[in-house]
């Protein structure tokens, strides 16, 4: 069987992501689409608005047919690291190759960037290391040390969903994989639409919008039924969707119960921004407001939003390393249809990383943190999180014939 | 100026507590009550129903003069050491004399019960030593060895109210002080009765029971209007009035984003409690399930509770035993009256002990000690903790005209 994979978060899904998952299938000409999607915390330091199980069922009635989970060390890590655990658990998993979206439609664009910039001169690397040093994303730095060269270059690095693409094909590249890269040009939505009413696609973050201050209604149109009847129950079950502001509590009593050295080890907890923290939890009432009060120029807003998910869930320096000192160890299973488990069946033998169906059988540190990170999630949705740690440890895979 | 002292946690303020104030004032012939009150965490290791703030306000309407805090680790510490913290402070703030309520009312009883106690032979220790190894009090055992060797006691050592008074004879002896002690006979109320409708005179037990169940309204004969008024305002303005299952959610997550090893530091962590936490928390959607799951005959209710207060607090064992390691170091003042300004301006250049009247102008561990759990008091009654914060810092003790 053939297979190919795409790079998620579904936060919610909407028929942006239907198209893509459709037309990624048709593009690879695969018999099988693995979707390597996030946990509950997000690329954007940011909690999902639904747990990964509701995000792994409405993946399945779109079109994935196995879902696998990206550990929290890589989903909530930068560019780079966030696309090779990615492109590597795809590549782990069998699959022939990935296909993302982007403006363009064209890999070629992506291919010939990196060559571009893989192939700079001195000037160019002495532009970007001082551009990273200001805190700059490495790509960034790149789009920008050619504008200083007024060189031109064929993608714009500035915009986040170019970024990823960078990242994905560099890692396929670094992996040295025989995956093939495949990109799908997007239809009528940016990352950041605030803005609902362009025709039936609109972006995530538009629909989180109208979710959150509106009625589930309004998003409708840009919305699969399965998803806004999940939205619905979500939102009747326990009141509001999952958001930073129902974790600030216990972001704040982890903030004011520790001292300056205990936050300081952390993960991305660098330069005295434990001290910070501290001062910006004192007089806010809201993340909203904590955030404004932490923002400086020399971080960007997810850099921060990372970090405080890193001490909410108390990911130790030390942790984060070690996990990510080596490739992902294992496929976590989070869900299939009926195709998805025959191809599963099919390549079984020939995959060289174990397959994970049931968290409490396997022993990996990456499964630990997965675990810890799930209860604090539910402690947030919910004051009892028993169920969540039920889930975690004892949900076979969600199913979907 | 005459100063009489008495040892109190008012949660609440009741009548028997009135009562006690002014037959202290009376039995003393004392011009100046002095009251050492627990903070926001109480000996039973709960939080009080109301702050810190709001109950020193009862005191001082009640007939106390200045309000003196106990600091956190000697008010949630086992007996002995509450009661030596108790009469050490009273002691450094000038007090004559103590005076503490009990069911016998004669002070007699307590002196003659120490001296028997302390006269014992090896046979008697070597019970004591037995009964303390199978995690009894010292008092408890104590009584417990009178029963093994047929030996009349003047005192029911295993009543928590006969306890503590016995042990503040035994600090006050220890302190060598000239302190003197005094007591007087209880009113129409036992500690644990729950039922209420025993003339004007009710257990803080009973009062607590009637104001969570029910209304206020049925506790208004036993405590005064002024106790009734703060409670109603607390109701109104945060929803329900402080306990532990405010605090759950906090402690909860404490332990589900925290290693056993980590728990493990923290005070009164023993002999795998961790471990015991940690699997309680996974099933127990409220404190009182989670309690019940974590008791065994091994501890106590009170000493489990009070475990729980240390790990909600983050109070690592190293914290504690520094402060324990020596006397109390300042005297806090949380209010006073007029003659307690006065009794104060009088005895100032004679104490022993610096005056804290503001917290942030001074650096004692205790006083750090006290701002942290404060905090953590306060994010369980409120989201915003923010005034709270202020409140421990800058709010200058409560005065009454």
């Amino acid at each position: 069987m053939k297979a190919t994979g795409v790079v998620v978060e579904y936060n919610p899904f909407h028929n942006g992501h239907y198209y893509h998952l459709q037309e990624s299938r048709n593009v690879t000409q695969a018999d099988c689409v693995i979707a390597v999607m996030s946990g509950n915390f997000l690329q954007r330091g940011e909690p999902a608005l639904l747990s990964k199980w509701k995000r792994t069922k409405m993946a399945l009635l779109g079109g994935a047919d196995l879902v696998i989970e990206l550990p929290y060390a890589y989903a909530t890590s930068y560019a780079p690291r966030f696309a090779f655990g990615s492109i590597f658990l795809l590549q782990a998993a069998g699959a022939d190759s990935f296909c993302f979206g982007s403006e363009s439609g064209d890999v070629s664009v992506f291919h010939e960037t990196l060559d571009l910039v893989n192939s700079q001169d001195q000037d160019f690397q002495a532009y970007v290391s001082e551009f990273i040093a200001q805190g700059l994303s490495y790509p960034t730095a790149a789009a920008r040390a050619f504008e200083q060269l007024k060189r031109p270059l064929p993608l714009d690095l500035s915009k986040p969903n170019n970024i990823l693409g960078f990242e994905y094909i560099r890692a396929s590249r670094e992996l040295g994989s025989a995956i093939q890269p495949f990109t799908i040009k997007r239809k009528n939505a940016n990352y950041h639409d605030v803005l609902l009413g362009k025709g039936d696609i609109a972006s995530a973050t538009a629909i989180r919008e109208a979710v959150f201050s509106h009625d589930i209604e309004k998003a409708a149109s840009y919305i699969p039924d399965y998803t806004s009847n999940i939205l619905k129950v979500e939102k009747k079950e326990k009141g509001t969707l999952m958001s930073w502001e129902r974790l600030y509590p216990l972001l704040r009593y982890q903030l004011l119960s520790s001292s300056p050295s205990e936050i300081n080890k952390f993960y991305e907890i660098e330069e005295g921004l434990e001290f910070r923290m501290i001062e910006a939890m004192k007089e806010a009432e809201d993340f909203q407001s904590f955030m404004s009060r932490l923002k400086t120029k020399r971080y960007t807003w997810t850099r921060l939003q990372r970090a405080c998910l890193h001490v909410l869930n108390k990911i130790q320096k030390e942790d984060m390393h070690q996990i990510l000192d080596a490739p992902p160890k294992y496929l976590r299973v989070l869900g299939m249809t009926e195709t998805g488990r025959e191809y599963l069946s099919s390549v079984k033998k020939s995959l060289e990383l174990p397959l994970v169906t049931t968290v409490s059988k396997h022993d990996f540190e990456g499964l630990k943190m997965e675990a810890k990170t799930s209860l604090v999630y539910a402690q947030g949705a919910v004051l009892n999180g028993s169920l969540a740690e039920k889930e975690e440890y004892n949900t076979p895979p969600v199913m979907i014939k």
